[in-house]
């Protein structure tokens, strides 16, 4: 299958374009090297030494045998996105081109605007092209579990038959996100959702849990290929920060009492699940909805297990909550489904610890890169809009929570 | 009370400063003079002969006795925004600053990319300028009733509460808008309920039905105050250009069966709706949604109904409905809520004949005006993303509706 990863250079991205070449298919993507920027304005680096995409593209093609077809440009001209979908001519488009932060919209206004216009516009963008080049390609965009909120009832996958006033419809499910980058991603669900009503489009938005991992595939060796991990406030996600905080003793940093809970999934099993995706694509004008993660865990109780899993291989490590520097509950109920993936045969990474431990190993190899990115890990950007550092709080998590 | 108008220029803008400065307010505004370029673009032209700016201030000072205020300038430019506001020190805001058309967002990517990111970048824009600059004024936005589409049940004020497998939530109305366009107002729906949320402001959401008419008050009177009044296919809603094709003996054109139901309101009452909103705002951090119509018509009702009206001045003029260029149902449910402004105290006209018979006797007046625009009736920008003139459908509708 020819498949297009437009945000290739990025975390899934290049992680993508690997699993998937191995796997058969033949590769092509689209980068303008934001993430890259992005995370060096915000003090970050990625703590693994990720290469330029000319040595990238060098190795894939000694490692697999194969090109990586690749054009630099931005997904928000429409003649560029247009040129590349003409020249790979795909059967599937997996679009992870956008800004995925939540910190780094918050930031002030132009973050906000520039993450909303950067988002929607390179979707319209895709949009417009699949339907003028391939308009029988399939579209898998990224969304996140984010878009749904904390509702009080449980979250199905994107649409839910109610009865309401003695009449019944089928609905998409409503949105309830809790950042200007989550309702970034809404925007865009709901621009798919009707291209493909609209132009008989076909598109699996995947709403997906945080992911975490250094690893895309246990097969992968080569250091020239790995991806990018980052651990910085606003790209470093919850469990890849725990475990880089274990490995230079900086304590774990939940936000408040950690009981927002959250679905979450390895790295692998992210890539595991787009590879199911792309092999049963939707009908002509179908829209669906996969809400894609492995288990549901509270932020407390994950920074207990980085702490013990840590401890496992001698490395002591304290969890100390921080004040909670989002608008978030801290306390609420959660039940997602997650069972169209497991109607497509996934099963979840079983071993979490493991999983923790495989982390964990790969970060203390990197441990001379991961101490000067010391200072990013505490947070200071705020849903209030001011900017100011989170200080430990004064109460301990106590350890029956694990 | 200050009342900031941002798009003061344009049908409702114009026509909400004059209501609003004779009801003791006081009035400030910006624009940029965008409807003007959009309405040329697509061959159209205002019926009425409306005024520049300088032209309108000085007929307004001299109507009113008193100055509106106004900054020429872009809602997309924050710095701007920030500056106005500043200057203008509004009670409240009303925000009308937005691309209003369907058919205008549907031409091309171009298009459809510019409607989503003027609407949600100028709406981001006021949510911070409000924070930074104002914080207890009052928003009130114009969304659309489009934004609901035509589900299966009624449809409530922008929340309801559901019950779902045994639990129970208050939640956001599902969106299921029906072009770029609407779908631009769902995402700023969005956004100004997450920033009422994050940061305390309180907002007005305005789901409005389509508006009509050539008077915003029975006042009117100084001709150099009269506010546009467009027919052409992308900015002449279906009442407008069936008075206007009416006067000028063209048949009247309701699409397809002319089935499609929606919810309608003469220009005046929203002028008196957005008078009631402005008058009782809501609490800090409180984002209310209220449903702005007089009372739900079906097009082919209505096509039926200006021509009886017509015929009841001597002019006589067929109904012949033309291809549907538009992707919606024809035939549907439609009970849509609209409560909360009848609390407030509205009372809708009572009397859309009598409106309609203003409407077709003001534009006997401007005949001169409109024939050239005869052209412009018709439409030809398709959903499916074609360009084609709409045929006349065979079937003319039976006299028996009316």
């Amino acid at each position: 299958m020819n498949v297009f990863i437009a945000g290739i250079d990025g975390y899934l991205g290049w992680s993508l374009a690997n699993y998937l070449v191995s796997r058969g298919h033949r590769i092509g993507g689209a980068d303008k090297f934001l993430r890259r920027a992005w995370v060096a304005e915000v003090g970050g680096d990625s703590v693994t030494p990720i290469r330029s995409m000319a040595d990238r593209r060098a190795a894939f093609r000694e490692v697999h045998g194969q090109d990586v077809e690749f054009l630099e440009g931005d997904l928000c001209d429409y003649a560029f996105v247009e040129r590349v979908l003409r020249e790979f001519a795909p059967d599937a488009i997996v679009h992870l081109g956008e800004v995925p932060s939540a910190p780094y919209s918050m930031i002030d206004v132009d973050h906000a605007v520039f993450t909303q216009t950067n988002n929607v516009v390179s979707t319209l963008n895709l949009l417009f092209a699949i339907r003028a080049v391939c308009p029988d390609a399939h579209l898998v965009k990224l969304g996140t579990m984010g878009e749904y909120g904390t509702p009080n009832i449980p979250i199905p996958e994107g649409f839910f038959e109610i009865e309401y006033r003695g009449r019944r419809d089928t609905l998409p499910f409503p949105r309830q996100a809790g950042s200007w980058y989550h309702w970034s991603k809404v925007h865009d669900s709901s621009n798919v959702m009707f291209a493909c009503r609209l132009w008989g489009l076909r598109a699996t938005d995947i709403m997906q849990g945080v992911v975490f991992g250094t690893r895309f595939d246990d097969r992968q060796t080569d250091e020239r290929l790995v991806t990018r991990f980052d651990v910085d406030q606003c790209f470093g996600t919850v469990i890849n920060r725990f475990c880089a905080q274990a490995v230079v003793g900086h304590p774990l940093t939940p936000f408040g009492t950690g009981g927002q809970q959250r679905g979450f999934l390895p790295l692998q099993d992210s890539m595991a699940c787009l590879t199911l995706v792309l092999g049963a694509p939707p009908e002509r004008g179908e829209y669906r909805v996969f809400n894609q993660f492995a288990e549901v865990y509270s932020v407390a109780d994950l920074a207990l297990r980085v702490q013990r899993v840590a401890a496992s291989i001698q490395l002591d490590v304290e969890v100390r909550p921080v004040a909670n520097p989002r608008a978030e509950r801290e306390q609420h109920y959660y039940r997602p489904d997650h069972q169209h993936l497991f109607d497509l045969g996934y099963r979840p990474t079983a071993d979490l610890d493991h999983t923790l431990r495989v982390m964990l190993q790969d970060l203390q190899r990197l441990r001379p890169r991961l101490e000067p990115l010391r200072h990013a890990f505490m947070p200071d950007i705020r849903w209030d809009g001011t900017r100011r550092r989170s200080a430990f709080l004064a109460e301990p998590t106590p350890a029956s929570n694990a």
